[in-house]
């Protein structure tokens, strides 16, 4: 279960066309909302813009928002309030895993060190969330901290469970849902109400999110399976090495009997044979199985937008679906 | 300027008799509002309860509530939510800092490794902030969110003008009412506002926990200079070894020529000279002049007190002025 920033990745650009004006008007109030009157504060946030993310999640809001009626000014509010936090969120994660980079650029704590990313972090969070309140866009609110506690407990859950090696496949889709999903699921739900106030359509693009992520997270921990004879591209079997089971893995201890499921766990736990494991786990249909639930996700997500008119932002969030589940790094 | 954990020492539960049984309602309410359906959740938040914090910021806002007309279902709310935020904040603060102990116990970060007691702060800020969006509690929203704002400006501004030391006294109170002031004038304000909607009251109190804020950054800053010649206590010379320039400092700066300063900042850069340092501030009234503003901002706070009728809430308030321009340590 890799980092949340792999949705960022070059290729996705293409699927952001019919709301290209929309997310370049997004980056100018988007870069006017992190301004402070504390310089060091506007020095780093302009680093951060300098990092270029892909903005998928603000792309999500506007897509979402397009699909039910149209971008509004509410649309906007609501993707810079999850950008703020998303990018909040990558600050604090990189203090975490003392990482030195961040989209290709040395990461805010390797250039200005822990304290400064931990408080930046605070800073886009609180402003995010103040800029919501001072517009009175409640509903938001109430989604967006709602989320951020899910993604919290989703992790933390996560931890907990790796501990103990004993995720089975009910506890990983609360897990990855509550990490993964929820965010993307927001983005929608947000852009979806931010057209018109009908809720239908708010818990068909919810859904949609949802199916999504799920589908998302569960193809990136394949990736960390089948990249195995990949010469080049990340690094594959870290979640093994950091103990963590996931879905291919939980498949394939299920079709085995018990004495083969704990030598399985023993391996794990010694932290080697990474490639013992990846290859027990392709040997008994794991992956191949993770895959078809990809697909099932994938495919009710869309048969959720088939409900909704064409339409060329209709196309696009069909073909992030496609996009999500067939990528290969 | 030291850490935000200070207000937190054992003389002060004294203050609280007024408010004695609200903190205890006020103590069931925070434990059940932690509750999450993650186990591990459950165990560290435990854990927190077990570290008994003094719970001084959830007084304030209950002394200013009873103050202002009376404690209501709406004052443990806004308490709930400022305890919640200020935990978060020193989780947090434990892990920038790499601290081993909390109130005499091991700390987060010592017990569950950092990244456990990053999503921990973060449940718990989302947490508050989804309580009070809940409830629809929108001014304690506005207010709050602001505060996280200020209080990491606050520190980064000070980061900010410490690398460069150039802090003069404008910027030192701009630093220590953001990082330091800005809660307890929250708590203060928050507490009459959930009394009665009286705007005027609210301000008043607001103003009230303004100086009550800045007289404790204040004396906080001088005890890192008068601590010399103590046996026991905190180290002294801490500031000066970070190379933060306080109240007492700037006002000896002020005090000298160019020369001068320059000779003293140049010891400040070398990191080591702390005695020399501390000799200088007291020789040129610096301490004694830092005494007097902290006693002003007592003063201040004293006087708007002085508009309220009397009552038990009334003389605990101010007690707590009296206490925080005069203790030792």
């Amino acid at each position: 279960m890799g980092s949340k920033e792999k949705l960022n990745i070059p290729v996705i650009s293409g699927f952001l066309k019919p709301v290209k004006e929309e997310v370049d008007e997004f980056n100018r109030i988007f870069k006017t909302s992190m301004k402070s009157n504390v310089a060091l504060v506007d020095i780093v946030t302009s680093y951060i813009l300098k990092q270029k993310g892909k903005k998928i999640r603000p792309a999500l809001v506007l897509l979402s928002a397009k699909l039910c009626g149209g971008v509004n000014e509410s649309s906007y509010r609501g993707a810079v309030l999850v950008e703020l936090l998303h990018t909040a969120t990558l600050v604090h994660d990189d203090v975490v895993d003392s990482a030195d980079k961040r989209r290709g650029l040395p990461s805010i704590n390797a250039v200005w060190k822990n304290k400064v990313a931990v408080l930046i972090g605070d800073y886009l969070l609180s402003r995010g969330l103040n800029l919501a309140v001072a517009s009175k866009d409640y509903e938001f609110l109430e989604i967006i901290t709602d989320t951020v506690k899910r993604m919290a407990e989703g992790e933390l859950l996560q931890i907990q469970k790796t501990r103990k090696l004993d995720i089975d496949e009910a506890t990983y889709f609360k897990v990855i849902s509550d990490k993964t999903a929820s965010l993307i699921e927001t983005c929608c739900k947000i852009g979806a109400l931010s057209a018109h106030k009908n809720e239908e359509h708010a818990r068909m693009l919810a859904d949609y999110g949802n199916a999504l992520g799920l589908a998302f997270q569960i193809q990136d921990d394949i990736l960390d399976y089948e990249g195995v004879f990949k010469l080049f591209g990340k690094p594959i079997g870290g979640d093994i090495k950091e103990k963590k089971i996931t879905l291919p893995l939980i498949y394939a201890l299920n079709a085995v009997d018990d004495k083969e499921k704990k030598r399985i766990k023993a391996l794990i736990k010694k932290g080697s044979h990474v490639k013992e494991v990846i290859e027990f786990t392709e040997a008994n249909g794991g992956i191949a199985r993770a895959h078809q639930t990809a697909l099932q996700f994938a495919e009710k997500a869309s048969g959720i937008l088939s409900n909704f008119p064409d339409s060329e932002s209709k196309t696009a969030l069909e073909a992030l679906i496609r996009f999500v589940v067939e990528r290969k790094s």
